[in-house]
């Protein structure tokens, strides 16, 4: 880990009610100063909770600097991938924290993508009712997306998120270095997090994107100035709307169709990865959007045509095995937390940077709009 | 379920900020007007979590209420006992809420005693991030501790309650005549916790309940009257200390005994139930106080004469295949949640009525106490 340009991280405050506020901070090498920051909460002992995957590259590094600033130290390491979000694996956690004597003044540290984040957090949320946290994403997704807002949660059989917390951490260190060691299907998988922030209402980040989307996944400064607009986006949303009575729910662009189809292909990411779901989500939010009339053509094409640039899918065909029909995705959409009374809630736009919430969209135009997509292919 | 008395239910308000003010009814037959109060609370739709046992006695009737009031209704049953508390317990009523399709705007009812309330709230903290629950409690002991306060968990291996969340029911219905299908153990179990109240700081009702607990336990007009007083204490400390950062620590008066007590005979309601390991814990705080000149020691004697006049145990040796040493019980106090950088926080008292937070005490004088409470067996 190195500590080149660490001296003046970006921040981004979450300035929360009650005493909850707290930072972002963005920048290459900062895993290195993790003791540094945890010390300066207060905290005497720490838990790194990461994957086998993380555990190899940065858990060490995280380890001796926390050692270093003097706290007693333990370190939880699950499986990885989607299949830890789960009852079992977040009995493991709490047991491996508990085993660990972790109490309510000490930090739980999130080290790893968005799978660890929201299984720590929960974790975290839940023992003893609530010990302090911080998020130490080392992916472009839980950068932009997870690690920041306070959603925390598992998996259930029957679907994703449906467990869960509000809960949030007392920092969160973005070492924008760690990407380096992604692959570039997790780097794109993310990125379609990165482009969402400005199809929800930032059309100028949106053409940003589209200019300077090679420096961020060469690690270029774009790939801070990036993170950093997403997490003040996000902040920003957060702080007006904490608990998803309203504004939040535009974060959810492109995901009630991604959930259904991260449930129809069982989480398995050998197949699809959330930012792959997310890609196609958006594709399909802004080409639904134009079928009925709120969004011109154009603005939809021009959003697959960027994401495909990248790499992404923006088609259910891309889905390895198939992506179910449309009857099948529109009975996986019934499990989204966004339902009221049975009916689905939908994230539409009038065009890029014009997103807006659309209740109450009647299932047989979503079935309609399904079948005829499947029929394109 | 009789309907007699039910028209003027006692209500204690839990007057709690930010809209999640609930009320308390306390009276005779409430259970017959589930239905009626989930529909004013807008529900369309409730599940009822319950055990088996209490399922054969009062599920029918409840969900028959609830039907008649137009809701959609379910029904989660897990075995009785404190093994239900348990990950698998919680992965159980989650999954069995969430094929029912209870979203956010639903009802889950918790229909038993502190087991269901704990585990059933727990659930209902987390499905969705949080769905509104009512707490029916039918034990003595969940009307009067468990049931208000918004204490939700499940045990870990590492101990009890480890694992939960602070989660406000918006409402409680505690029906006292649910409390005459209970055994004597459960009466006597619940009626320690009704003694506490006293104990902690009010040595008017301590003496009122050496006057009237007989009352309690047939079913009088002194039952509500007590539940409600109970209800009225609770709902005073939690409004002023929601998240036990002080007062709050003053319900657990007896509580670091007990949780070792039950810790060390396995959660095993055979050997011992959580009342009893109360009233042993109540009896040891007061004798542990006056050991340590803070108490007179006749206030401890009439204590403990008062609970064993009511039948229940007040020494470790009472403890069916005993309590294990005093090294094994310090040791089982080292996981509670009110540990601070690994001191022992008491709740001692300096009389009846009169009790405070000792935080910072010696494991040595603990040790030497329960050593010499074995010892004099």
């Amino acid at each position: 880990m190195s500590e080149t340009k660490t001296a003046h991280p970006l921040t981004v405050h979450v300035p929360l009610n009650g005493g909850r506020g707290y930072d972002i901070l963005i920048g290459r090498g900062l895993l290195g100063q993790t003791g540094a920051r945890a010390a300066a909460l207060g905290a005497r002992a720490a838990a790194i909770v990461t994957d086998e995957n993380v555990a190899a590259l940065y858990a060490d590094g995280a380890r001796a600097s926390l050692e270093a600033a003097g706290l007693r130290t333990c370190l939880v390491v699950v499986p990885p991938g989607e299949a830890s979000k789960s009852y079992a694996g977040y009995a493991q956690v709490c047991d491996g924290l508990l085993a660990a004597r972790i109490e309510r003044g000490d930090l739980v540290v999130a080290l790893g993508g968005g799978v660890i984040g929201d299984l720590a957090g929960f974790a975290a949320a839940t023992l003893r009712r609530g010990v302090r946290f911080v998020q130490a994403p080392t992916t472009l997704l839980a950068q932009v997306d997870s690690s920041v807002g306070g959603k925390t949660g598992i998996n259930s059989g029957h679907g994703k998120n449906l467990i869960g917390a509000f809960h949030q951490p007392r920092l969160v260190l973005a070492d924008t270095a760690s990407l380096d060691t992604l692959s570039e299907r997790e780097m794109r998988a993310g990125y379609a997090e990165v482009a969402k922030y400005g199809l929800i209402n930032d059309a100028a980040f949106f053409a940003w994107c589209e200019a300077n989307w090679a420096g961020i996944f060469s690690g270029g400064p774009e790939r801070d100035e990036a993170v950093a607009i997403c997490c003040r986006a996000k902040a920003g949303v957060v702080v007006r709307d904490e608990f998803e009575h309203g504004e939040r729910a535009l974060l959810n662009l492109g995901h009630t169709f991604a959930h259904a189809l991260e449930r129809l292909t069982n989480y398995d990411s050998a197949r699809l990865v959330h930012g792959e779901a997310v890609a196609i989500g958006l594709a399909l939010a802004f080409r639904f959007s134009a079928r009925l009339g709120l969004c011109p053509g154009q603005e939809a094409g021009r959003v697959a045509n960027h994401l495909a640039l990248v790499g992404l899918p923006t088609r259910l065909q891309a889905v390895p095995g198939g992506s179910g029909d449309a009857d099948a995705l529109v009975e996986a959409m019934g499990q989204d937390k966004k339902v009221r009374d049975g009916a689905l809630t939908f994230i539409l736009a009038r065009g890029i940077g014009a997103s807006f919430i659309a209740p109450g969209i009647d299932r047989a135009e979503v079935l309609a709009f399904l079948k005829a997509e499947l029929g394109a292919g």
